[in-house]
């Protein structure tokens, strides 16, 4: 790591500073304005949509709750809480294989896939109205094409090896 | 709120679909990558900071708590828990006015500046590394113009009073 970077710092450019902070601000108010028209219409959070999204199209209606948490990008025990909390509404069961170490499935019920079924229309035309009705074409385009190229320029690192600590 | 909207619902195109994970992704890995960099490399959550970069461009150096949990977009409750780790680490220091019932102050302490001073090149480093370096110019400048075009429409709807009922 250099000692000296501060006297080498390329301090982010105007422009860089309103993608930077416009990407931040952008996902926190669409996050919430999504969350929010969520849970007025079908009186799911996010993390139980997510949830309930992935079981739906999963093999079989289920997943491993290890993959399960991979998947959304959750930690193991925030989302076994949730999942216990989604058992006790009745909108997911979790089965447990004692003899095979790779653990416990969760799997959607058929309360949890009517639920999700009602919800999706309203969420996809909050995620049209929040977001997509803003942008042109063009930009949805852009905006694919920026996230991929992030997306993979974090994953090549991360599998290098590299943790920032260059 | 329409009860017909499943026959009229107009799914996510792929293109979309693409923007819209995409951006969640991104945002979640890329968030993710910069925080284990800013600990690695700072010994700072990205929630340290988040506050103490608001306090130390903020006149004075402080702030009221209320509009500092505004600005950064956090409930009034974990930033107050934030505030008292940060106070006990020697970062912040929190002044109370018992006579103003706007409430109290945060303020950075001459510590809080060292630190933040001291972190800030890498801290911008790695968001260069981690969301520049992968981008053209011409991408850098249409994420800003994203940004900027869906927080316009999210805060013209949240000031119309729409909440997605419609």
């Amino acid at each position: 790591m250099s000692s000296k970077l501060e006297t080498m710092t390329r301090w982010l450019s105007d422009q860089e500073q309103r993608a930077w902070r416009g990407l931040m601000d952008l996902h926190a108010e669409l996050w919430s304005a999504v969350a929010r028209d969520l849970q007025a219409n079908s009186g799911l959070s996010q993390g139980d949509y997510a949830i309930l999204a992935c079981l739906s199209e999963a093999p079989g209606r289920r997943q491993r709750v290890t993959e399960l948490a991979q998947t959304i990008r959750w930690e193991r025990s925030r989302l076994s809480h949730q999942l216990s909390r989604m058992e006790k509404r009745g909108l997911v069961v979790r089965t447990e294989c004692p003899e095979d170490a790779r653990g416990a499935f969760a799997e959607i019920t058929p309360d949890g896939l009517t639920v999700i079924t009602a919800a999706a229309p309203e969420h996809v035309a909050s995620v049209r109205r929040h977001l997509f009705d803003a942008l042109t074409p063009e930009q949805v385009e852009a905006l694919a094409e920026i996230s991929a190229a992030v997306l993979d320029g974090l994953r090549q690192s991360s599998s290098a090896g590299m943790n920032g600590s260059t």
